[in-house]
C-alpha cells in the first residue's frame, strides 16, 4: 500500500499528528487538563502523590489496601547501591545534573535485580527521586541524602532536595507541584519512551531514553530558566522595563507559551494560589508574587500569552530552598510515573514506531576508489 | 489550525509515513540501496570504511587530504579513560552487551572534554568501536582490547573484538559487512536519534537513546538470533524439516524479511558472495554456506521472503571467529554514523518532535478523597 501510493506526508515535528489513542491524560485548549478522566483541580485538593501515580499507571484510583501495598512497595525499592553511587561519584563535580540521572538510570538497567516489568518501573520510580535529590551531591563527593522511613514519597524526596523537613502546609504544594508534573499527554520525553518502548526493549532503556530527550533545551530546563530570570528582574517595578528590552531584543521571556493552553494554564494558576498563600503564611515580604504577578501581567497585555507550570513551580521550589539545578531533575522524578504509564500502554497494543523519510539526496552517482581494492 | 480541524491521523507505528526529508540514504523495494546516491554495490567495491563514513557524515566523497584528516580525527580520539572501563567494569558480568555500550556513551557525556558538536560526534564514533568489543570483556574484569596504532577503523574493530589480525580477505569481507550496517535510511534507532536531538539535546544523549532503542528485540539482535538458529539446524539437509517445523509452530525464522525490500536485499546478497568465497579460500568445509542456502531456498519455495543482511552477515562473524552476544555491538559501531549523519540533519532544520494523541479514556470522574486533605 505504502508503496504504490507513496508514504504519508505530514506537517514537520509532527505537529498536530496523532500517532496513538491513549487513555492516560488529555490536556485541551480551554485550560482544562484530566489524568485519567480526573480534573487536575479536583486531584489537586483530594489526592495525594502515589494515589495520583496509582491512578496514572493503573487507570483507576486505588482502595487503601491498594494504595498502602502500592506504597509499600516504591517504600521497598528506595534503595540505591554502592555501585550505582559509586558510577554517580565517577562522573565528576561538573556533570550536568541530567546526564547524572539518565547515566544512573541505565546502569540501573545492569544492576537491578527485578525480575517482572512492574517490578522494574517501581524500582526506577522509587529510586529516581532519590536520584534527582542526589545528581548534584554524588558527583561532587559529598555524602548521598536518603530516605527516611515513614515518610511519603513527597516528603522524602523534599526532605532529600533541602536537608530538612518542611512545614505542612509548604509540603502539601509540594506535593502538588509534583502532581502536576507527572504526565501531560504527548510530550517529546513521552514519545520517546514511546518510540523505544515499542522496540520492546526494557523500562530502563525506555527511561533511559526519556532522560536523553529532556537534556534538551526545547524540552528541560525551563522551570531553571525561568527563575534565573526571576532572579535577574527581582523587582516587581521593573517588570515592565523588563519585557520591554525583552521585546525589542528579540529574547524569550521564560515560563511563557504552551503547545496547549492558549488562554491560561490550569496548573499555573493554581501554583499561583499556592505561591501567594506560601507567602501569606510565612507572614511578610510579598515581593516574589508581586514580581511574578507583574511579569504575567505585562506578557498577557503585550503578547496575549499566559504563563506556565514552570513560570510558577519555580518560585515556589525556590521559596522551598531548593538549589536551582535541581529543578529539572525534580521534574523528572514525577514525571517518570508519567513515562511508565506511556511505556505500558505502548506495549499493550505494541506496533513498532518506524516511520518513513522522503529521499531528497543525489542518485545515481558513481564512485572511483581512491585507494581500497578489493584483495 | 490544529484545534480547529482536531488532529491528522496517521496509521499505527507511523508506517508509510514519512516524517521527515532525508538526504542521507534511501532504500528501494525492488532491492536497491544508496548512501548519499552511491549505490551500495559500488561502495561495497570501491570504497573504505572510513571514506564511506566520510560520505555519510558529509554528503560527499572526501578527497585524499580530507580522509587522512578524518581518519586522524577519529585514530586522535580512540582513546577511552580508566574512569569509564572503571563504570563498565562496575555493571558487572551479567549486564547485558548494549546496556553497557548505552551506560558507558551516557557516561561519556559527562567524562568527554569535546567543545564543538563534530568533535563529540568523533569522540563517540571513535570510542563505540572500544566499548563494543570490550563489552563483554572489561565488565566481566578481563583488561581491555584497544586499538593499536596503524591500522584503519575496521581493522582495529576486528582485532579488538578477537584478539587476532585477520587475513587479509577476511579483514576486507569484514569492512563490507560494517559498510552496509553503517546506515539503512529511517529505522527505529535512528529515528529515536532524531527525536532526541529535536530537543536541541547533545549527541551522547542523542545515542545513548539510540543505543536505548537497539535494546528492543524488535530492533536490535537479529544477527544473533539468526546466528543462533544456524547453529541449532547445524546440518544443510535437516533445513526442511526445520522449516516445516517451525511454520507448524509458528516459530519465527531469524534473518527473513525486511520492511523495504520484498525480492532480495542486496546487502544480504553481496554478503552470501562473500561467505561462499570465504569458505572456498579456506580451502574446504562449506556446510555452513549450504546450509544458509538450503534455509534460504526453502523460505523462498514456501514463503517468498528473501534473507535480509543479519542473516548473512552472521555467519560472515560467526567464521571470523567473533562470539554471537558482539553481533548487535558491531552493528551499533557501524550504525553510530548513520546515526550522527541523522543528528546533523535533524539538527540543521530543527523542528521539535512533539506528536499529538487522540485521549480516548474516561472523562468527567470526580475523586473522594480517601486520606489526603489540604492542611
Amino acid at each position: 500500500m505504502t508503496e504504490a501510493s507513496g508514504p504519508t506526508r505530514v506537517p514537520k515535528g509532527l505537529a498536530g499528528v496523532s500517532v496513538t489513542d491513549t487513555k492516560i491524560s488529555k490536556s485541551d485548549r480551554d485550560g482544562s487538563l484530566v489524568y485519567r478522566g480526573y480534573p487536575i483541580a479536583d486531584l489537586a485538593a483530594n489526592a495525594g502523590f502515589e494515589e495520583t501515580a496509582y491512578l496514572i499507571l493503573n487507570g483507576r484510583m486505588p482502595t487503601k489496601s491498594q494504595l498502602a501495598s502500592f506504597s509499600r512497595g516504591l517504600q521497598a525499592r528506595e534503595k540505591v547501591g554502592k555501585n550505582l553511587f559509586g558510577i554517580m561519584e565517577q562522573l565528576g563535580r561538573r556533570a550536568h545534573p541530567i546526564d547524572v540521572i539518565r547515566t544512573s538510570v541505565s546502569a540501573l538497567g545492569s544492576l537491578d535485580k527485578e525480575d517482572s516489568t512492574e517490578g522494574k518501573e517501581m524500582s526506577i520510580e522509587a529510586k529516581m527521586s532519590i536520584l534527582a535529590a542526589n545528581c548534584l551531591r554524588v558527583p561532587r563527593g559529598d555524602p548521598p541524602r536518603l530516605p527516611r522511613e515513614g515518610l511519603g514519597f513527597s516528603d522524602n524526596l523534599l526532605q532529600m532536595l533541602t536537608g530538612r523537613k518542611a512545614e505542612e502546609y509548604e509540603s502539601w504544594v509540594f506535593e502538588r507541584v509534583l502532581i502536576f508534573y507527572m504526565e501531560h499527554d504527548m510530550n517529546a520525553s513521552s514519545f520517546t519512551v514511546r518510540v523505544v518502548a515499542s522496540t520492546l526493549a526494557d523500562p530502563y532503556a525506555a527511561a533511559a531514553a526519556g532522560l536523553a530527550s529532556l537534556k534538551g533545551p526545547l524540552h528541560g530546563g525551563a522551570n531553571e530558566a525561568a527563575m534565573k530570570m526571576l532572579l535577574d528582574v527581582k523587582d516587581p517595578a521593573k517588570a515592565r522595563e523588563f519585557l520591554q528590552t525583552s521585546f525589542n531584543e528579540g529574547r524569550k521571556v521564560m515560563g511563557f507559551g504552551h503547545r496547549v493552553y492558549k488562554e491560561f494554564d490550569p496548573r499555573a494558576r493554581l501554583c499561583k494560589g499556592f505561591l501567594k498563600e506560601m507567602l501569606r503564611r510565612r507572614g511578610g515580604d510579598d515581593t516574589l508574587y508581586r514580581l511574578c504577578d507583574a511579569i504575567e501581567r505585562g506578557m498577557w497585555e503585550a503578547k496575549r500569552i499566559p504563563p506556565n507550570l514552570d513560570y510558577y513551580a519555580a518560585p515556589i521550589f525556590y521559596l522551598l530552598g531548593i538549589d536551582v539545578p535541581l529543578y529539572t531533575p525534580i521534574f523528572s522524578a514525577s514525571r517518570v510515573f508519567g513515562w511508565m504509564a506511556h511505556y505500558n500502554e505502548q506495549v499493550e497494543e505494541n506496533k513498532l514506531i518506524r516511520p518513513d523519510a522522503l529521499y531528497v539526496g543525489p542518485t545515481g552517482l558513481k564512485y572511483t576508489s581512491i585507494e581500497k581494492r578489493r584483495p
